[in-house]
Parts: structure tokens; sequence; C-alpha cells
């Protein structure tokens, strides 16, 4: 039987990440490849009494069908935080509940994208983020990533285009690289892109994670009128309920966006939606959350140090102020998947750079994981992949 | 901001059930419209047992990240079901658990449809299909189901054409009808597809719900090389789960549906996945599915008595074996949908037949649903119903 697959489905990538579990999910392997939260961020016997005390309180409800739109009283617990933490006025009605913040990008992606359609994003960028928006065939304006954020002049000349959809931005400790925008450059792109009539997605799942420096105000939310903010559960409660979430103030999109999410899975497991309320009432988060960060902040440490001891002088990282990555650049003539190649056989793994592009290959960078190894490992791991690392 | 829409959400119609919410979940009001399991199907206790079970035995592992694909022991009990029941050699990675049906439908319409691609659909069929399917703007050939099943000449018109992608078929208690195919009729429809590329879709969430006959042999599984089934276990055990599965031993479509499952949402809820596992394991599913037969049998009979007391002789209605809801089919002359504004006024609703054609509308079809309201009830609301049909 010969199928003919669908043209989106062809020009999607299959996620390296996932391609290499069997290597990664070897015990004898130090890994730095995945983007696995560490499990002290579970805050397992809270969500334990939560699931029991749900299912005490509000019975079968908690096993029935439920809203597309998600479960009222955690929309309002959510929309109630943005405007505690930021001041911009968030409704209930302003959330959608998503299944992962992966299908908030293929719910945004459904609703605004035709074949061809230009949408701006960080190169490098978020490989989820580029595999969701591949299926619908955009045409990729890459923007470059600097030490502060996207390139200005880059993102112009995107904004000048013809349907431009979106701009897709990780703010806090972006993937892959771990760097954060800075303010004046926050200020600059809202003011740039209230000029045009573009969404701005800012994917935030680590802005929570900060260990170092002071927080700072999202570029679009509350600004601009094309802002759209994802959110997640998955870094600071729990990946494995996929829990994730849109805001934003745009009326006509978010009845799109309820549409896509009837048709694509009706609704997000509501047992998980009524737990994750719950524990959110009835638990300190900001105090679990201070928990991770600590730990986090010692693994970066930790990783940052190693690198110094080990790699060679032409080897440079980015520092950062929280998250869960950090992007090393190797020597030009290096390539990161022929160092992935021998790495493997040395027991370390990472990811190299290549995915985090559209369409290019070999190149010399590579991302590399903290939050799931302890400080030990980390420091083995970098000796390792130190001893394969050209120094010319 | 005006926002241009994607041409493919443009084409995807808000769900009828999901728009008359408001109305349904007045509880003053009796309500045949939604598709709600009737809660004794949720064992609560021995799923509150499992919960607190499997976070006891598999600790920060059912919070991670998992696999795309799905849990393991999951899949390997779905694939030992299908091979005990039906026979056919079924096996753990021929299964891609999925957000319910629902995603199902959109993982293989990702997969599969080009825009203007054909797709052969049951007229009336699932409402939930037609929603999902006509974001990717195919071309419906409408086959038209008849008491035993699809129109065979309309199929194999259907096969025909050229880029016929898949049939999409709910062989047992049809939703809308309750139909149930004849053995006859699957062995007729296997027979004409065997000649056909096209896949072959075997939609059965009420499978198990049967009361009435006995069970028969899927159309295509073990059989066709271009089959799928598609399964859940929301009508058995929790749709809050959001829970379901593609089976299909075709390799190259697996691989695809896996890369689409990753873009859509990494992985469904694991945590839940857990739970269903172990309760399977620790409790007799079929036991339990035995109650809600007894349960369904009693209030269809007592739907279809009531429709027998009080409907003109001029209305007729599907008697289904199974499954949670029957068709009823008034006088050419009155509009479903006119009768629907009538209804709720007198309190009590059902979904016009509109909704589960494409493009056809002031249809004297409608579905009831008998599963989510008690025996006086349903027979008060058939009461009430056939005040305001018209005799002629």
């Amino acid at each position: 039987m010969e199928t003919i697959f669908s043209e989106g489905i062809k020009k999607t990538p299959s996620s390296f990440i996932r391609d290499i579990l069997k290597v990664t999910e070897d015990s004898s392997i130090i890994s730095f490849a995945g983007g696995l939260p560490h499990p002290v961020s579970f805050p397992v016997a809270e969500l334990q009494e939560s699931s029991n005390r749900v299912i005490q309180d509000f019975g079968s409800n908690v096993f029935q069908y439920a809203s597309s739109q998600g479960l009222s009283h955690l929309r309002k617990y959510i929309a109630n935080r943005y405007q505690t933490k930021f001041g911009f006025a968030c409704e209930e009605d302003d959330i959608l509940i998503t299944t992962g913040s992966q299908q908030a990008l293929d719910l945004i992606g459904k609703v605004l994208l035709n074949k061809g359609d230009k949408i701006g994003m960080e190169m490098p960028g978020y490989l989820g983020a580029i595999q969701s928006c591949s299926y619908f065939q955009p045409e990729f304006c890459e923007i470059s990533l600097e030490e502060d954020g996207m390139n200005l002049e880059e993102l112009k000349g995107c904004l000048q285009k013809d349907n431009v959809k979106f701009i897709y931005t990780v703010p806090n400790f972006q993937n892959p690289t771990g760097i954060t925008y800075s303010e004046e450059k926050r200020i600059e792109i809202c003011k740039l892109m209230s000029s045009y009539e573009t969404f701005l997605i800012e994917d935030d799942p680590y802005g929570d994670l900060r260990f170092e420096g002071r927080g700072l105000p999202y570029i679009g939310a509350g600004k601009l009128p094309g802002s759209i903010l994802l959110g997640s559960i998955s870094k600071i409660i729990t990946p494995g309920f996929r829990l994730g979430w849109i805001c934003t103030k745009n009326k006509t999109l978010m009845n799109q966006l309820v549409i896509a999410k009837q048709a694509s899975d009706l609704h997000s497991n509501i047992f998980s939606q009524y737990i994750i309320w719950d524990y959110l009432i009835h638990n300190d988060l900001e105090g679990h959350i201070e928990k991770i960060r600590l730990l986090y902040q010692k693994q970066c440490t930790a990783m940052l140090a190693a690198i110094k001891e080990f790699f060679p002088q032409n080897v440079t990282s980015t520092v950062p102020q929280g998250g869960m990555f950090l992007w090393v650049t190797l020597p030009k003539t290096q390539s990161a998947i022929e160092l992935f190649q021998r790495a493997v056989i040395k027991k370390v793994a990472f990811v190299p750079g290549d995915p985090f592009y559209v369409n290019r290959t070999g190149v010399a960078t590579m991302r590399l994981n903290y939050t799931n190894s302890d400080l030990e490992t980390i420091r083995e791991g970098i000796y390792r992949l130190s001893q394969l690392i050209s120094k010319e």
C-alpha cells in the first residue's frame, strides 16, 4: 500500500530530541540533551493530596466532559496571577487552557497560517516551535538573536513584508540559548511592533525560573493589541499533565482558537485541571518555585565553572540568568553534529545547534541542559566533552 | 486590529453541541442534546485508588515528560485486548495514544489530507469528525447510511474517484443514528475496499456498549492493509482524561502520525495514562462495562417506549442495539432546527440533524441522547417534545 502523505507533514521535521531518546534514556549516558525539569519541581505529595481532594469535593465532575476553553477556576487563577505580578488587566476569558504549550503553537498555526504566510522566528529558535509551524508551510523570516534579544533591523525588515502573521519570541531564558531580552530591547520591540498588525507571541515557560537579576515586564502583554502570551505549568509543577495556556485579549482571535481547540481535542484533561487549581489555592507556589530556582542556580553555576575549567579558550558560552539551558559556540570549523556522534561513544549527550535553525546544517553551536543532572555529573560530563573538542 | 485568519479555520464549523452548552447546562432543561456518558460509567473509587497507587509505585515518573507514542504498558494492554476479543494480531507498536479520539481525527487529517483530497463520510455522520476534517478543506463524498450500514453503490462511486484518502465509519451504534453495520455489509465493504489503496477508519467509541444482539467483527481490522481503528476510554471509564488511541499496522502511517503527535502536543497526559493502565490491571473492566450496558438498555427502552406512546405515527425512530443515541425522522415538512427553538422554550433540548451533514440545512431529523437522564425524565422530555411535533 503506497500512501500519499500530506504536503504539510512532509515539511514537518521529526523532533531531534525525541529521535535520540533511545540514546539519552540509556542510564549510563550523561545527558545534557533533553529539557527535562528536575524532579524537585514536582510537588508529589501535594499533587497527591489535591487529586484526592478534588475527587472528594467535585466527584464525578472531574471525570466528565468539560468546557473547551478550560476550567473556569483555573483560568481565573492564571488571569489573577498575571494581574498581580505584571499589573496588566487579564481576565478569565482571555485564557484558553491548552494541552501543553506545544498545543498552543499548533492552535495558533491552525488559526492564522496559510501556506506561504510569513512568520518571524528567533534564530536560533525553539525547535518545538519550528517543528509545529513547519506543518503549516510558512516562510520563516529568520531574525538573529543577539545577547540582549532580537536584532531590531532584521525584525523591522521582517515586519515590512506582506502577510507576516506573527513574531515568535521566548523573551526569558530563551530556548535554546538561555539569553534574556533586555528591558531596552523589550521597549524598542514593542514600539516597533505597535505600527504593524502582526501578532507577537511571547512564549514564557521559564519566566518563573529566574535565579539572577530582576524580573522584567513582558514586551507586548498589556500594551500591544496583538499580544499573545503562552504559559505553562510544565517547568514549575509538572510537564506530565500537559497543561499550558494562551493568554490574549484579542476576542476575535480567542473565538477562533476555541473552535480550533474543539476540533483538535475537545478540551484538555479536566481531572488534571482540577488538581492544578486545587494545588494552587492550597499551597505556596512561590515558595515551591524558590526551591527549583536555588537548585537550577547551583547546577548552572557548576556547569559554567566546569566549562571555564575544562573547555578550550576558543569555546564560548552564554551565561543564563535563569531557565534550563546554556548555549555553547565551538570554533567555526567544528561541526556540533560530528561532535555529538563522538560524544555519544564517550557516554555524554547534548543537542547540536542544527535543529534550532530552519534548513541549516553543520553548525558549530550546541545546547546544554543543566537541570537534570547532579553537580558531580555535570562536572564529569563537561570534562568528557572537553576531551573531544579540538583546541585549534 | 484586523486579523486575516487561515482558510482552514474559516472552513471549520463551530460545534453545535458546544455552542448550545449554555442552554443544556441550565439544570431546569431536560437535555437529550449532549453525548455525556452517565456518571455510573466513572469508576470513581477505583480511579482514586489507582491514582494513589501509581504515585506510590512510580513516583516522579508519572509527572515527567514521556513518550510521544504513549505509555508502553497501556499500549500493550490495548493491543492484547484486541487480540483476545477479535483475534487479530495487534501489537504495542501498532497503538498510538491520543488526547481523546478527537485528536486521532486531527492527526490523521494532518498526515493524510491536502486541500481538495476526497474523503468518504457517512451521511448523517459524526459532527466531530466533520468539524475536524473540515479544517483540512477536503471534498466530502457523502455516502448515505442505511439501516445496515453504508450504501454500497455510493461507497463504490466514492472509491473510484481520485485521491480518496480515507473512508470514515462508526460501525457500531453510529453517532448520530445509533445504527449498527450488519455482518453481511461489513464483509461486502471489506471486499470492496481491498481493491483500493484507501484507508478505512473504523471509529469505535461505543463498541463495548452493546446491550442487544451479538458483537460483530470489525470491517477492516486484521484484514485490510489500510485499516485504522480508533478507540477510546471516554464512554467506558472517563471522558475527562481525554485518552483515546489509533490502532494501525501500517508502519509508514504510524511513523508519520507520531511526528504529527509530537508537533501537536508532544504526548498525552502521562499521569492519566498510568492511572488507566493501573485501573485496567487491578479491576474487572468487563464487569464494570456490564453495569453501564444494563443502565443504557433501560434508558434506551424507556425512550423508545415513550416515543411509541407519545410521538405521532408519522415520526419514526431507529432502534439501537447499543451506544448512546437514537435518530428520529420527522415528517418531511418539519424543520428540526425550528422544532429545537420551540423545544428550548418548553425546557427540552436535542441536536437537530443539520450539523451531522455537510452543508445541508433545514433537515427533518434529530439526534436524541438517552444516557444522561433518568427514566422519569426521559418520559417527560419525550412527552414535551411530542406536544410540539405537528401531526400532519
